[in-house]
């Protein structure tokens, strides 16, 4: 009988940078030849049947033309490719055409395409680097800092992956034209509730300026892009694994994620959210959080940014109820929310615990209250 | 324009224990009594067809007599069983019997066991904690330090995975008296490696007491058990991300992997690696690094540990020589191998290179001569 103590300390430097701006392949391919990956000469682009035409191929051919060895490689657009299946097929085509370690992953796209393309790229030959190049406000929002990077399950979104740092996030606000309104409506309801959690006066900013938003106004842009990284960052990175003040930012997404799935996918992921941003509302009222003008705030500048409000009909009440309980932050069999405080700030129950477990009764409550305020 | 800091540097502390000893069920559970994993209440215990009926299914129980909520999720025994298929099946039943972030997964089996489950652990929840418990030779050896975990694709083994460290490895001796022989030797091959490369006071008492070992002498068995921890530890630490001196455990698996695969698993991993190890020293006294004397030793011990040295007449060596190309040590299309240093030691080619390019055609000469040698 005996014991040896594998000693394992060390220092990790997960460290990047985001750049926000208009048109950046050039800027990828110099930080590129400047030496943004090391000596690595092989580039898988990673990206969808949209994206494929309109950018990435772009940043392909600029590779080749610098002498790199890259491919593409292309997944049917939508939140349905963001699964394992899409993960493996990609991976065998990488490994038949002499991928190995030496590589570096390029994402070009939406969430769906960052969330998947980082999760390969984590656990390709266990571990490559790899860069986001967003293309919807919603990646910029949502995906660009936090690391986290998934795909989903028949069972529930987001399910297996892994948190893995980027080499460096471009944000390209060139790329948001191409975009339909509803992307970029989905976009916002992030956009959004980092404001209703961390800041009052983007929330303001975002009440008297959604016009300008919607219609992409340059300046308008990218102060909501920085911003996002800025409330983004301040939360994630006092809490990298998870465990504490980085549950805000689950903020809506405990009923958002539950419609996703339910919708089979006819919601955006942002159009999901914002209908659970509004239900977690109603539960801030109920609880003594939010007075009915602050929760009526929430609710008109999610109309402003065209999303909505309320549960679809096709939606079984009964089902979402049940679906909330397959949620990634269930804990002990027990529904948890994270509860807007006024607007601009959350409430710590505890020391470090920003959660408060919910009755399946309350949780069915509240649901059938949207339903009357709505209907 | 404007680019965004995330500045992520900090300290992870991955340490753990390994624990030798004989039947180490009850020290498990008391570990678990314990907070070896926290507050965690909820256990996955993933094993294979055989195991299952040895061992798991103790430990199942004694989880369930403590009053843990422990499930037994079970896949077929054998290599062919370690793919991204296998790990699908395995997440989808846990999501089923709800399991979610606030569980640990416990690996019972050998290296196959280990390596999918500890992946698994990886990725389920974005991390999840797990436990290994080793009940082969190979698994002690090989899977116990370093934290390399995988599984394999058509086209080659161990390229989709994570490095993961465990939170503690319990290697139980009295488990491999259930082992068919054919699996010791298979273990004592990364043993042999251990020797080969680091530790020439070790290879003499493995000559010495090979016919102990064999027999699972508990002395014997216990002391090599350590020296494998230590010896792989002593490489390891040194190098979590494999970029300079961790390449050497590579040693004799370029061809033993290809071999493995080629064999289509009818070969064992450590059959196929003691092949390897062969191979490997032709080429070391080839290059001038080991004498005849030297490379016979090696051999010599091998087939004491009753592992195969010569290619199996059912590999066509033109594939053979085709498949080392996919090995995952490939750099800019070229085979790499490290290489041994008489007993004991490797050699170090310039500063943190261990590794050296060598051609198609020497690569096939290798080959051939061992045929020649074996013939």
């Amino acid at each position: 009988m005996s014991t040896f103590n594998v000693e394992l300390k060390r220092v990790i430097d997960d460290t990047y940078e985001i750049e926000t701006g208009y048109e950046l392949t050039e800027k990828l391919i110099s930080d590129i030849k400047d030496g943004l990956v090391g000596k690595i000469k092989k580039f898988a682009v990673i990206t969808d049947s949209i994206v494929e035409k309109l950018y990435a191929n772009k940043i392909y051919n600029r590779l080749c033309e610098e002498g790199y060895k890259a491919d593409l490689f292309v997944f049917e657009a939508g939140e349905k490719s963001k699964v394992r299946k899409t993960k493996e097929v990609v991976e065998d085509a990488m490994l038949e055409k002499e991928y190995r370690r030496d590589c570096c992953v390029i994402a070009v796209g939406g969430g769906v395409v960052t969330d998947l393309a980082g999760f390969l790229a984590g656990t390709f030959a266990r571990g490559v680097p790899f860069i986001n190049y967003a293309t919807t406000l919603l990646a910029a929002a949502d995906a660009s800092v936090g690391g986290k990077t998934a795909v989903d399950t028949p069972r529930a979104t987001n399910l297996i992956g892994l948190f893995n740092q980027p080499e460096k996030v471009y944000i390209d606000i060139a790329t948001w034209k191409t975009l339909p309104k509803s992307q970029i409506s989905s976009g916002m309801a992030e956009t959004i509730k980092h404001a209703c959690m961390a800041d009052a006066e983007f929330f303001k900013y975002l009440e008297d300026n959604m016009d300008k938003i919607m219609q992409l106004d340059k300046e308008a842009c990218d102060h909501i892009s920085n911003k996002n990284c800025e409330i983004k960052y301040k939360v994630v990175m006092q809490d990298e694994k998870e465990s504490g003040l980085r549950e805000i930012l689950n903020l809506g997404h405990t009923v958002g994620r539950a419609i996703e799935t339910l919708s089979e996918y006819r919601l955006l992921h942002g159009e999901a959210v914002s209908i659970g941003l509004v239900a977690q509302t109603h539960l801030a009222r109920k609880l003594g959080y939010m007075d009915d003008s602050e929760v009526r705030r929430v609710r008109n500048l999610l109309k402003k940014a065209n999303l909505p409000v309320a549960i679809p009909e096709y939606i079984d009440r009964e089902a979402l109820v049940d679906k909330l309980y397959t949620d990634k932050k269930v804990r002990d069999g027990k529904l948890r929310f994270v509860v807007q405080y006024g607007i601009g700030s959350m409430v710590e129950f505890d020391k470090n615990n920003f959660g408060i477990e919910v009755s399946r009764e309350e949780a069915a409550k509240i649901i059938n209250e949207m339903e009357d305020e709505n209907g």
